[in-house]
């Protein structure tokens, strides 16, 4: 489909995954260079508020130089049986950590090699479709910083994304979200609201989103997140994944910037 | 221009003050019962997020009995001095109380007295128009409990805008914003993002309120916010301004519903 | 027993309170002058970590000049009646306010006058012996600012000791003590561990203020907390509890300094 | 010196580590049991209220079955030089981690095998002493769990201790602790006081631990913390440091308990 627009002349927008293998990426990736056409990748956790205030702090040097990044992701539920087989969702890892390998890159930039462990620790039922429940996948990036992202499907209260950017001067922490300011204090302790569910979480991220592509393609503005972005976030996926199998870290070919 | 719209069969959403004098606000109310017109008050905290939140815990008798309201409001900045004349603008405490005096008659029922202290203590200019720039309200309900009002003008660091429901079984404390759930870890401390301006804080309250207003005109729905309190909550700001001037708690009389 | 151990030449630590009526205070302090006693009143919050940390703070113009003091005073449960007799503790304003109207002066100054309401609204059983559970006492200082003091005896979930100083430049709050900065996550909601008991929040204030007792002994330093520190405070109780009988404000008769 | 005191019949108290070497360690456990005597390791983090309130949480199953462990350890400043030689300190992640591998394996069970990963991020320095001063190492339990210990030098803000118990109902969060409750709200944004530093954070740990000593061999109770204990952390710090060398997870040889 990618493809189709690209040579019908069409902007596009498009959700991750950019595609099921590393070679369809590849051709789209050239098709997009040979036909100059538009390409925006949808990774709405760059236009988080949280995310964004982070980067604006980061690139300010407010933490001085940064050395680690963390990351958690975590579902409230896992997905029906037939979405978590890998061969439809890419695995626990790739399917939920590409949004975890996109703003590490963001951040710190390339990732040089991976190492993955995991395991059906929640949901006893994924192993019939092959699939793990909780992951940690810990990174070193090219400029020698370390980072580690961590992945589940029982955040049994809400949507769990949470991060730090640790540096030499200080971290930026990007904590759960409350959907209302409010504190219960009650016989049974000081509660907070619930955290928010997905959608509440980045609706407002989607929306920017969008606004942002369709002021790129307006304007004759470059894309935000790139074709090569989607593919250099699917080779950190894929690098954990072989080093999950093959209990060992796992070198990633660092894509280069052709977007 | 109530008035005149009611008479033309208009549906009226109006925001506060309904009018600048009790009388006015009178014969818009018996106006509104002769044409059988519908009038909605824009009061947006009712629709903000944190506020219903707490409504539906106060409802649901998550603490109990409630006995003692706090609200505390202040603005970031005053007013250019030509909009701060009591004149003009009733005052501090008619002018950033009256939201207050809503969501207190929202949460407790009606007031049956008031007593207000005050003074210009931030920004002497105000002197020359005769208004001060900081109060404080107490109140007690016709049901015996109590409550007390916080307004300023010189909350330098954004909106701030706080409450607590005090039950005889916990509390439910309506706290400050965070734009994003970000922490900041430095050597000078541990800091949250700053607190949002008004627009920010209110934005999808003020969303909401419109949505709910079109929503009642739509389905022949009574109004969420009826003329009879906006009267009210105008009663307890006459009522707290006398006492600030007499230097005497001064009852307030309670307006009967027939918005 | 003050005057005892101060005609027997003894240095005296001394409890709230002072003593049952303003005139055995007056008494007293003439003695204490006429001997040279050495007498150091016990009000621990002045020793509290958080109160110390807020007051160096305000020294120290990090929110420009204060203009209203707010505190929060909120036991667990209600005494035994026989202790609730107003004859015996002086009725809920004096037996818990006095904390509160002592850490007002030590912020923000001499009170001026005092306004108070309450009522019996938690534990009806209280009207039997005349006292009452609730109470909101507004004041306003020598200096012109404002402040307010909230007491409740149904903090059913621990002992709630709030405050805040609010300037022309910023507000402290000193806010709810956490016994261990434990954050659980679960489908009930997000919630801290409970707020401590009486004698988890202040161990270390009482501790801190009796080895500040004896070191002032020791080294002929004068009493961090004066007798007439303690009749201040009393002043202020009295004109409150005056306040809420006779329904209107009542003016402070200020303490000179001869403690 | 513990074998001579064993061999003399004392109870001993030993602060980490058992010795530098695992044969060493071996010995002791060896002439331990040969002797009878009694020895208890001093890991206080155990007896600090947090880490006591959360495995009490654990043990009630208030998150379900735990799942994940994440530990973050991190030291304001670097020690002197001629400390960080691995020869003298075991190393970065020996000489700070094996506090966290202590706690992991109190939550958590045994260590079947660790990856670790490093560098010398924050001073340069550090690399002519052989050492590194940032560090991740991910751990699979014995029981299938999995974990992750962030370490690092650089918290130049205080003594960054937290942690994490994921379990299949929910979460623990073990946070920064604040010195005192008071929250500042300035033009500069809202800001806590800071992390305290090492004595202040962990002062009422090393106390009850201490306590715990003394009344475990006043009552003739074993051990609270063990010298198998040691040795099993030991284990896991030899395997972290022999990963981080080698590139590869390392398994974790499990001690047997005989302490």
């Amino acid at each position: 489909m990618i493809i189709d627009a690209a040579r019908a002349g069409k902007a596009v927008f498009c959700e991750k995954p950019i595609s099921l293998t590393l070679e369809d990426a590849t051709e789209i990736l050239r098709v997009l260079e040979e036909t100059g056409a538009f390409l925006q990748m949808g990774f709405q956790r760059r236009f988080d508020a949280a995310y964004v205030a982070a980067r604006r702090k980061v690139e300010e040097g407010a933490i001085g130089s940064p050395v680690v990044f963390t990351s958690i992701s975590r579902d409230p539920f896992r997905p029906p049986l037939e979405f978590c087989d890998p061969k439809v969702s890419g695995g626990l890892i790739a399917d939920m950590g590409i949004h975890d390998f996109d703003v590490a890159r963001m951040y710190m930039g390339e990732v040089k090699s991976v190492h993955a462990i995991g395991g059906t620790l929640a949901y006893p039922e994924m192993n019939d479709v092959g699939d793990i429940d909780n992951a940690i996948v810990n990174m070193e990036f090219a400029s020698g910083a370390l980072g580690v992202v961590e992945l589940s499907r029982n955040a049994v209260f809400g949507y769990d994304i949470r991060g730090e950017i640790w540096g030499t001067e200080g971290s930026i922490q990007i904590g759960y979200f409350r959907q209302t300011p409010i504190v219960m204090m009650t016989k049974t302790g000081i509660a907070h609201d619930a955290v928010p569910y997905f959608f509440e979480r980045f609706e407002s991220a989607y929306l920017t989103q969008i606004q942002d592509f369709v002021e790129n393609v307006r304007n004759g503005r470059g894309p935000s997140v790139t074709g090569a972005d989607a593919v250099a976030a699917m080779r950190i996926s894929l690098a954990a994944n072989a080093s999950f199998r093959e209990k060992r870290p796992v070198e990633v070919e660092i894509a280069r910037n052709h977007g």
